[in-house]
């Protein structure tokens, strides 16, 4: 069947999301240094964040909580109370951080509006995710937005539902196979893996061990030739 | 024209809400009494609150952060670091706490789901939201659920129009008179006003100097017969 929509990601795909991490990341890096060396400051942010994932869900907002109570437990108390201080403002700054764009998006998400429906589908904070697509001056390229607070097969036929679209003619487009790819090839649509340099430590997966069938791509602008190619009309 | 559809806040309206942050408001002013007398910490949090709120957006873990930032603020950084993970250890006891309908809640839901279409509509935390409406065992009798980043005008016509409903036959309900009822009153629907105990200080409008009109009832159990009467057909 011919590919009628496409589902795009947002955060890493559409534009620079896990930078803003990385860079808080190191900057905690360096605040608990005197307590823990090297790596192990990110390891065990990571951890504290997985154990909190089922709580606090995805976001920037649960990020802080996190840095703060691994900030606490790793200095046994020590850590200075500006330091806590410097960690919410740092938050702050990644909610309110400009939205900056990948490069070749604005005109190939054109492209692409002119020949498929268009729906973006992101997870994590509602509230940042609203603030960020109103920033990205995107919004109106879409039929349809979708801010979900997990990315699973069914999660993803919800959806498929709502726009009356069926798997065979729906493609997504991300660069978490463990979020954008493979839950949607379970589903029986087609995935689009088009990696960013940064990929957040939960969203990783042993690509070695897959069983599926995806499309990789380096660059978003790649996606309309891919897209001609998958309706075999070039 | 008749009322065919409903509208239904869930804080305060299904479900207690407030009474979990007025429990903690007051864990908080017990935390901060060294410094801060009687109700000037409850003033203080909602100071920082709101200037928060375009960054955080609602919900407990922007809550949370705030009372951490007030903690420091307020004790000019003398707060005991234990003090800061009870903080974080509130948040999570209201992220995880069992949700607790309100009196006559599922009883009244199932009348009106044989008689109307039922919208869930609420505010806030996506993760917290939805992790609340799956544990209420209340999703499937609604034929839509909305978790908006605020409840405005252009939200409410944005929810109407997904759910191809008339602004004439939609009845919204809910504890908030600024959230649940000035908003759709000014789009041209009917809002029922059925006040919790306790309103969120962000939530209080001076109603001496409201104009507009609104169905105030005591109970959520009343909605069957304000309708009914509403429609004409007692």
């Amino acid at each position: 069947m011919t590919v009628s929509t496409l589902g795009l990601d947002a955060d890493d795909t559409l534009w620079h999301s896990e930078s803003h991490f990385a860079v808080t990341e190191q900057r905690f890096g360096e605040l608990l240094s005197p307590w823990l060396p090297g790596e192990e400051a990110a390891r065990r942010l990571l951890e504290r964040e997985r154990a909190n994932l089922r709580i606090f869900g995805y976001g920037v907002k649960g990020f802080t909580l996190s840095m703060i109570e691994t900030a606490i437990e790793a200095s046994d108390g020590a850590v200075p109370m500006d330091a806590l201080q410097h960690i919410i403002d740092w938050g702050k700054e990644m909610l309110s951080h400009p939205v900056e764009l990948l490069p070749g998006v604005a005109e190939t998400i054109d492209t692409l509006g002119d020949q498929y429906r268009l729906l973006l589908i992101t997870k994590g904070d509602l509230f940042h995710q609203e603030s960020k697509i109103a920033e990205s001056g995107l919004a109106d390229r879409f039929e349809q937005i979708e801010i979900l607070s997990e990315k699973s097969p069914d999660q993803y036929r919800r959806v498929l539902e709502r726009s009356r679209t069926a798997p065979s003619e729906f493609v997504m487009v991300g660069n978490s196979l463990r979020s954008d790819v493979l839950p949607v090839v379970d589903i029986g649509a087609q995935g689009v893996h088009i990696p960013y340099g940064i990929l957040w430590g939960h969203e990783q997966v042993d690509c070695d061990h897959l069983e599926a069938t995806w499309h990789q791509l380096d660059e978003f602008s790649q996606l309309p030739d891919l897209l001609t190619r998958l309706n075999g009309s070039d």
